[in-house]
Parts: C-alpha cells; sequence; structure tokens
C-alpha cells in the first residue's frame, strides 16, 4: 500500500508528560519506515523518600537507540530538561543545541560524565533558527525563571508545531528579553499545527507575576530587616540573585554566596555577561568581618535539602555562617511538592535559633512562579491560534484540565498522549497511532536500571519488614556440622523479649525445621533454603507481625 | 528549707509541643516530693516514609510511671488525643475520663488492646465538673471538627488554667453546642492564671469558618453534579457527615457509607443520639442497583491511604463500586503535611479514568478548618484574660508565633515550652524549672522502642545502601572449610557488570582478605568478620558508590 509509506509528522513525549519533570520529547517526520526525527529536552527527576539509595530518575530511552536522530535540542536549563544529558547522550550520540547559557551548564554536567570531549554542542542565539533534515527549528524567545529560555518553533512540511518549553509571561524579566510576541503571533497567522505546552500552572487562576515586582518586595522586605539576613532562593533564578543583591545594596549590605550551586549558576551567569555590573561577592571568611546589619546570605537549600547551606545554618553547623536571635530568613521560593516535611524541620531549627522566617505564604509577593497561570495560557492560545493543543509538562490531571482549557479557548483539537503514547499530528486528524516502551529508568548505585528492578524492592522490603540472616553449615549427608546461626537486620526487641532470645528461639526453630526434612531433602540447598525461610517467616509473624527477608546461606563443608 | 516544700503547680508537656500531633499534658499541684498530677490526653501521631515499618508514634511516657497520677482526662476523640491509650494505659492504670462519644471510641481502643475490662472509664457530660484530688475539672463545651470535643477549666488553690483542647469558634456548628463563652467569660472575670491554647492555625489570618457554610457549599455543588458521586472526608467529623447526607438529600441522592471508618464513627454517633433524623444509609451491594443520579458515596482515604475506599475506588479494585468518566468526587478535606505525593497519586488516577475533582483549592468553601485561626485566637484571650499564655498543639514556629500573639493581646507572660520542659505555673513567674525524659516513642514490629533505635537505623540503612551477606566456614585453626559465599541484597546490577559477577568478585576479595590475616586473626571471629567488612565495604564503594551494611558470619565447624 502507498499510504502506508505517506510522510507523517508525529509528536512522541517519553517523559514529562505523566509528571512535572524529567522531560525527554520527539518529533518525528516521514514515513513509518525512515523516519528523521529531533530529541526536545533530556531531563531527570528526583528519588524521594520513597525510593531510598535513589537520587536521579529519568525517562526510559531505550526507544530512542533505534531512531534516526538529527539532534538534541534544548529549551533551557533546569534539571527537569538538561539532567539526563550525562547519562543518555551515549544512547544517541547527535549533536546538541542550547542557548549559551544552558551550554555552558550542558558543558559542566558532560565533564562530570567524562564525555564532554565527544558531544558537539553547539551554541544557538535566541530568535536563530536551524536547519535538522526535514525541520527547520527556530529558537523562540520566552520568559522564564532561568537566563535564556526558549521555546521552538518547528516548521515541517506538514505543518509548524510550537514547543513553548517552560514559559510565562513576564513583562519585566529583569534580566533577559520579553517574550517574542512578534514572532509567536507570525507564526499564529502563518498557521500553527500544534502547540504543545506547559502545563504546571493550569489550576492556577490569574498570572504568575513578574519578576520586576518581587525586585521591588524583596527591596522593600530587605530594607526592614535587622541583623544578619539570609535570602534563599533557588540558584538557577539569576534573576532573582541579582534582585537580592539590589536589596542588599539598597540596605547597605555586601552578598556572601553560600553553597555551591550559588557559584556554579553565578559563574555560569557571568560568562553570558549577566551580573556584570553588580560589586564583587565577599566570601565567607570576609563576611564574618562585617557588623551583622551590612551583611546578606544568599543560600541554597530552599527545599530544606539535608547537605544544602540553610539546612547546615540552621542545625549550627556550618563552618563559616552562624545565625541566631534577631536575625532573619528570606524565603524567595516555593515549596515543591514532597519537599514539606524537610522544608517543615528546617524551618522549626531556624525558628528555634531565634530566627525570624518571611515566606511567600505570609510575605505574598516575595516569590513568582515560572509557568504560567490560566490567564497567559489563554493569551498564548490567542497568540499562537493553533489547530491541535497538546499539554505537556504535567501530570495527569493537569493534561486532561489543559485540553478542557484549551477546547475553552476554541482549539478545534485538543489531545493529552501519556508517556510512550505516539501522536501523529498530520497528515489528518491528530491520533495516538501507538504506544512504544516507556517507563523511569532509576540510578541505583551508579548504574541505571528500571523502576520496578529487584535491587530497590529489596530494599523497600528490607526498609519495612527487616531481615534475618541464617548461615547452616552441612556435611554432605545433610547433617549439622555446627548449631545454626541466626542474626537479625533490622528487626526490634524489648525488655520483654530481647532480641538476642528472639534469635536464639529462631535458630531453634530453624534446627527444629532440619529435623523435620528428609535425608534427600537435606542433600538440597535449596529444599533446605525454602523450608527454613517459611518456617522463620511464619514465627517472624507471631513475634513482630511482620515476615522479614530471610536471607539463608547453606554451607557444605 | 520550708520554701522547697511549698505547693507549686507545673504544666509538663510531653507531647504536642514539638509538633502538631501526639498530645500528652500533664498538670501537677502540690511541693515537689508529693506532687498529685492528671493526664491531659494521650495521642499518637503516624509514620511516614522515612520511618519504614514504623506506623505508629507516641510520646515517651517514661516519666509518667513514677508519678501519683489521678486520672487520664481526655478532650475529644481524634487520634492525636486518644490514640496512645491501649498503649500507655498499662503505664499510668488510673480512671480514664471522656465525654460519651469520645468514651466510646476509647472503649474500642481498649478493646483491641485487651484491657476493657481493666479500665476504669468513666464518660463526663459537657458542663460537668470533677474533682479529681487537688484539681476541680470543669468539661468547657468547644466547638471542633468532631463531636463533643470539650476544653478543660482546672481550678487548683493556686490559680485556674484553662487548657483549650482543639477548638474554633463555630457559631453554627451543626451538631452539638456553641463555644460556651458565658463560664469562659466567667472564668475570666474570676481569672485565669494559665491558658494552654491550640497553635495549630497561628499563621493563619482571620476565621477557620462555620461547619453551616460548608453545609451549605456541599449542597450547592452536590446539587450540579451528574452521574456518580463519591465524596470524601474525614469520617470523625461527623458534622460534616451529616451535611452531605443532607446534601444528597436535597440531590434527591442516597447515601452509601464506604470505608471501615465511615461505618465505626457512624456507630458512635449514633450511640450518643447523633446522626438519628437522617434516612438510613444504603449498602454498597443495594447501591449497585440504583441509577447513577441517584447515588452518592461517603467515603474514607481522603489522604490517599492507600487501602482506603477511595484509593481502591481510584484503582479500580474495590469490590462493590466502581467510577469513571461523567462521576465526580469532591474532596472535602485538607491535605494533611505529608500526604501530598500520595494525595497526588489517588487524583491522578481519578483523573484518568475520567472522574472530574473538586477540592477545596479549586472550589473554596468545601472544606474548613477545626483550629483558631488568628482573629479567633484574639478573641478567645479577650474571653480568658490570663495572666500566662502556653501555647501547645504546634511546631516550634507556631510555638513561637503564638507566643508573639499573645503578648500582643496584653497578655503579661507567654511561655512555650518543648516536650519536656517543665513549666512552673505558679507561685512567682512562670518559668521553665525542670527539664524531663521525654522524645518519641514507635510501635515497631508490635513493640514500644525509642525513636533513635537500632533496628529503624539498621532498616533505614539497608534500605539506602543494601546488604552484603557474607558466609565463612572455618575449620579451628583459621583455615577456610569450603568456599566464602557472598549474597546481595538490595544491590543492583547491570548489563555491563551483572550482579553474580560482582558477588564473585567480592567473595574473592573477602578470600583474599583472609588470606592476608595472621594465623592467630583466623581464629578470631571478630577479627575475620572486621576485615571482611573492611574490604567489602571498600570495594562496594568501587563497583556501586556505596557502603552497604556487610553482615558476615563466621560458622567454626
Amino acid at each position: 500500500m502507498k499510504s502506508q509509506k505517506a510522510n507523517e509528522l508525529v509528536f512522541l513525549p517519553l517523559g514529562g508528560s505523566n509528571e512535572i519533570g524529567m522531560n525527554l520529547n520527539l518529533y518525528g517526520y516521514g514515513p513509518p519506515d525512515a523516519r528523521k526525527w529531533i530529541v526536545v529536552d533530556v531531563g531527570v527527576t528526583f528519588g524521594d523518600p520513597t525510593t531510598p539509595g535513589v537520587e536521579l530518575i529519568m525517562p526510559d530511552a531505550s526507544y530512542v537507540e533505534g531512531l534516526d536522530i538529527e539532534a538534541i535540542v534544548l529549551t533551557h536549563a533546569h534539571e527537569d530538561h538538561i539532567g539526563a544529558i550525562g547519562w543518555l547522550w551515549p544512547r544517541m550520540k547527535v549533536p546538541v543545541y542550547a542557548t549559551p547559557f544552558t551550554a555552558y551548564l550542558v558543558r559542566e554536567k558532560l565533564r562530570d560524565a567524562d564525555i564532554l570531549d565527544q558531544v558537539d554542542l553547539r551554541e544557538a542565539q535566541l530568535g536563530s533558527t536551524l536547519k535538522l533534515g526535514p525541520f527547520e527549528v527556530t529558537f523562540v524567545t520566552i520568559t522564564h525563571s532561568i537566563p535564556e529560555p526558549n521555546g521552538l518553533a518547528i516548521k515541517t512540511p506538514l505543518g509548524t508545531i510550537l514547543h513553548t518549553g517552560d514559559w510565562k509571561i513576564d513583562e519585566d524579566p529583569v534580566i533577559g528579553e520579553r517574550v517574542d510576541v512578534e514572532l509567536i503571533q507570525r507564526l499564529g497567522d502563518e498557521g500553527v499545527l500544534a502547540m504543545v505546552c506547559d502545563s504546571t500552572n493550569v489550576f492556577v487562576d490569574g498570572v504568575a507575576g513578574s519578576e520586576a515586582d518581587v525586585r521591588v518586595k524583596l527591596a522593600e522586605l530587605i530594607s526592614t530587616l535587622k541583623g544578619k539576613v539570609a535570602v534563599a532562593c533557588f540558584a538557577s533564578n539569576v534573576a532573582r540573585v541579582d534582585s537580592v543583591v539590589h536589596a542588599a545594596e539598597m540596605a547597605g549590605r555586601r552578598v556572601c554566596l553560600v553553597g555551591r550551586s550559588m557559584h556554579r549558576i553565578t559563574d555560569a551567569a557571568k560568562s553570558v555577561g549577566l551580573l556584570r555590573d553588580i560589586e564583587g561577592f565577599v566570601n565567607e571568611t570576609e563576611a564574618k568581618g562585617y557588623p551583622k546589619e551590612k551583611i546578606l546570605y544568599l543560600c541554597t537549600g530552599s527545599q530544606g535539602e539535608a547537605r544544602a547551606a540553610l539546612s547546615r545554618i540552621a542545625e549550627g553547623n556550618h563552618p563559616h555562617v552562624s545565625f541566631g536571635e534577631g536575625d532573619s530568613c528570606v524565603f524567595s521560593s516555593r515549596v515543591i511538592p514532597g519537599n514539606e516535611i524537610p522544608i517543615r524541620n528546617l524551618q522549626n531549627k531556624l525558628a528555634d535559633r531565634g530566627v525570624r522566617l518571611y515566606t511567600e505564604r505570609d510575605h505574598p509577593g516575595i516569590h513568582v512562579s515560572g509557568h504560567p497561570c490560566r490567564d497567559e495560557l489563554k493569551q498564548m492560545y490567542q497568540w499562537a491560534r493553533p489547530q491541535i493543543a497538546v499539554p505537556t509538562h504535567g501530570e495527569r490531571r493537569h493534561l486532561l484540565e489543559h485540553c478542557a482549557l484549551a477546547k475553552d479557548m476554541q482549539v478545534p483539537q485538543a489531545i493529552a498522549p501519556r508517556n510512550g503514547d505516539m501522536v501523529r499530528l498530520a497528515p489528518g486528524r491528530a491520533e495516538i497511532v501507538d504506544e512504544v516502551p516507556s517507563g523511569r529508568m532509576f540510578v541505583d548505585g551508579d548504574m541505571l536500571v528500571p523502576e520496578g528492578g529487584e535491587a530497590l524492592r529489596e530494599r523497600r522490603h528490607a526498609a519495612t519488614n527487616g531481615v534475618l540472616v541464617v548461615s547452616i553449615a552441612l556435611d554432605s549427608k545433610g547433617k549439622l556440622a555446627t548449631a545454626v546461626e541466626v542474626r537479625g537486620l533490622g528487626l526490634p526487641g524489648d525488655a520483654d523479649y530481647p532480641l538476642g532470645d528472639a534469635l536464639d528461639d529462631l535458630a531453634e526453630k530453624a534446627e527444629d525445621a532440619l529435623d523435620r526434612l528428609s535425608r534427600e531433602d537435606r542433600q538440597d540447598d535449596t529444599a533446605v533454603e525454602q523450608m527454613v525461610a517459611r518456617t522463620l517467616k511464619k514465627a517472624s509473624q507471631q513475634i513482630w507481625s511482620r515476615r522479614p527477608i530471610v536471607e539463608t546461606v547453606v554451607l557444605r563443608v
């Protein structure tokens, strides 16, 4: 059939369309058997207490390996858009395009992964256009909470896609340009087939607000503070950093950066000409020489991260910075869902030292989101007027609500694929035409392993139920060569029943179980292990109401 | 010295004054060496993903065991006020006083703990007064999100304490009485020495709002819904349950209760004469026979609890209730901090089925808090006019902010003890005069163990780093009787380095390490274990960048 060989334009999210984070998007053009692809963003997300030992999570990119990819194109330098580049680039080995600020931070990641010399990393200016096989890709200036963010206008013979990236409409973003409305409207006039768009704040009415307003609020607040001042914000929000520095200057304070990523990002910012007209930062040792009212510490750790600057200050174990009665800490940040408990603990520790806290909740306006709220989404639909709305960068709830909003905005079609759903955008009506392997990969013990892997499952089981280690030495006839030894890991004892007694009782039960085995079975390691495991799980249920992992080792001596 | 023998009035929080939850408060009267005590509330708090295997947490009550206690007096039936009664009553063995609704639920707990027949549980009516040794205790009617809540007016020869319990000012609480303002004002006129007061919402301006307003909002919302309707709320909020039933009636729907605690609490409510004038509930099997527009499911599980009704409906594995496209779910509840992620997962699963969600966030007014906001706190200070403000029921941040608010309200003294701080309220100026053992106890494997106990520490370590089990059979001279066996739990492998290969390599390293030991050391189990552990931790660091628990068992054969 000829029709099977017709060119198609497809969108395939492998990350970012079941969650906020971990973005990995593919666009394909051509007939099914000879498609050319571009990859947009290669992000990570982070582990939480339910994934002990796993800090980094990224999309399963196995499907990508067989594809004919022209390039990886990045939209900005947040971790959920670039964090997997060191892990996943080796599976694609294609040129990488990014704006200079993003490229600076990507270079660091490639250096950490020891592949910097292998990667063809090319800087693209905002507003510039690349030809990537059948795709003509223009870097569209938008505004977001990081320098040099860009959307992508992707022109193909079957129509133009506007991939928004993460964006908001900030009329005064403090650093960088405003949204290139003219270009987006022109695209709209020429006809946008599909808009693939940020859904983060689809449940929030109104607009996100401007960095310029935060700048004013921060200056107002900081001018009223006595004692030492710490401000916590996301280091990558260079506009915010600039505003804090400005506020400090207005209040007659010098700024000391505390935390590794503050230094890393300000270096990146300076490399592209930002933060140039500000007075130099003072270092931590110098800062100690300043009177309390003359210093401001700009800190990492707004999310309660245990090893970040602010947590160490709160614990009182930072080598150079100490806070106490009469000092102030300003959280110019939001609570990322999942971090509520560490942030609460951090704030209680600071309060306990007598540090006065200022948060977005009690001081509205000292933080704004970098993502579009409903009025901004509506505005973007009015500018771009796509035929198809494809929400991304959201959980299922966000994507579905975003579809409803797009329909209210008279977009003819809205479709919300899940990670792994291949959407044919053209020709014909948009629809999901295929489902490819997708999922999450965990960095576990420096190895990239599938989400449902054995290792984490065992660790979780051990975390809840504990472990019994049973060692049995048998001679070749199956006779015990010495007493069975039972050790417990993560199992409690109390005054009524000390752990040692419990383990002795279990060892006795294991020996009884061996006695009950036939002579043949006692010569079979698997039979011995199964019998012992069954017996000790049952006994543990009686003692602890739980079934630990029973690791039985039979040594034949 | 005579003065050492003088009577004193003291307050001692053992729970609730570092956290919201786990309340355990003591009041003592008499000279230090012959004090009489009453205990107010014996609550629990709940484990989270950072305490794997631990679901129940309660105050360390070891200090209580030596005391001369007159009685336990309860303020209401929430778990954070009564949940530890089965565990801690045996350490006190004194009469327990509670309002009838509270007593009903306490009786269930005592039955579960198998001590119902031992406990002298006495019902006290709201407004009644008890003589408990030197304490004259009056049950003060207040309003809260559960039936029959009470504050306590505690009169002693050295002054009167108003212990508020959990409260709000609800002018129309739907069920039960309004706050007994007259009594509180009379106490104020007579002189309140100290007010020990709820701090939960001290950061929230205005007032919490009335259950009657929620009733109207729920009826409005539910009348607009098509398809099946589920409403999730806290079962213990019987006024809310009543309002949902009322809203269902208005919308021509019958109500089906789903979830064990819905049945448990409605039975308790009926036992004290509540929920009597409503049409009977239909059971889950009957409900299936009703048209979609004629049924409303009132569910447990608003916090995303995995085993609760709503999660099972969202998963599609509830035996009798199925929801899908066109159905609605109303969350008449708040997000308890720490539950953000399970609630998010629950809501995404429901959205994914096509269920429309209604939450407090997008539909303000369908839930109100049961705790006093700032305007209510101010009102209470105006009524009671205490000499001393003692904030409780809060984290450190809340307690300190509450002290500041009390000072703004012209309270002469405000003091925020931590759990374990003994506050002398009289005679003289209030101050912390002692610090007694306190902390948290965990129910771990059915045993009550200290928070910092070995078992949980090991489980957490295993959860993050995994376990290596090394079994070594040595003869009496220290010669290997068979090859060393190394097993891994929770350790990953990948295609480049399969786990089996890693474990073989580790076994070889362990044997090399043994070879390097002197003949004497090989006869010493501890020396062997230490050498092997050190060697394998180092090797693991190279393979996995982590240091697992190394459990080495030496069998002498």
